[in-house]
């Protein structure tokens, strides 16, 4: 593991650990309508192809943290189409 | 530019440009009380910090997303301390 990526274990915690306040504020609120959809799925599908770009490059922060990612960003989409209640995107 | 970032450059397009549709969403609604704080505030910290390993690593995609990233979630960020009204994170 070269250096730089420590600072992408560092960069890793905050951006892909943000998901999970996200997802204990809808389950609190119970209602996840400001949430939008749109922003949901294309997270999701962005976070796939940059898990597939990780293990191109063998770059290991970027292969942790979006594998993790997808797990948290899936469970997101979860609470957003149980407490979505939106039709708009 | 080795042939992975291009997979890079369509990675960054879904997750990066996911956050303009949740500043949409936020203004048509007048409402971001479901947004939360800390995942906001922690996401824009963390992106700072892979530009950083971006431009470390030399990585073009990791460094033009996350500038971009920097300025919509800044936006997300302003829209949220607007809109948000919740004392709770």
């Amino acid at each position: 593991m070269v250096p730089a990526e420590y600072l992408g274990i560092i960069a890793g915690i905050f951006t892909t650990f943000s998901t999970i306040p996200q997802i204990m504020r809808v389950y609190k609120l119970r209602s996840a309508r400001e949430i939008s959809l749109l922003f949901n799925a294309s997270m999701l599908l962005g976070i796939v192809i940059w898990l597939i770009y990780g293990i191109v490059l063998g770059l290991v922060s970027i292969i942790i943290w979006n594998s993790i990612g997808i797990a948290l960003n899936s469970w997101l989409l979860f609470a957003k189409l149980k407490y979505g209640r939106a039709k708009s995107i």
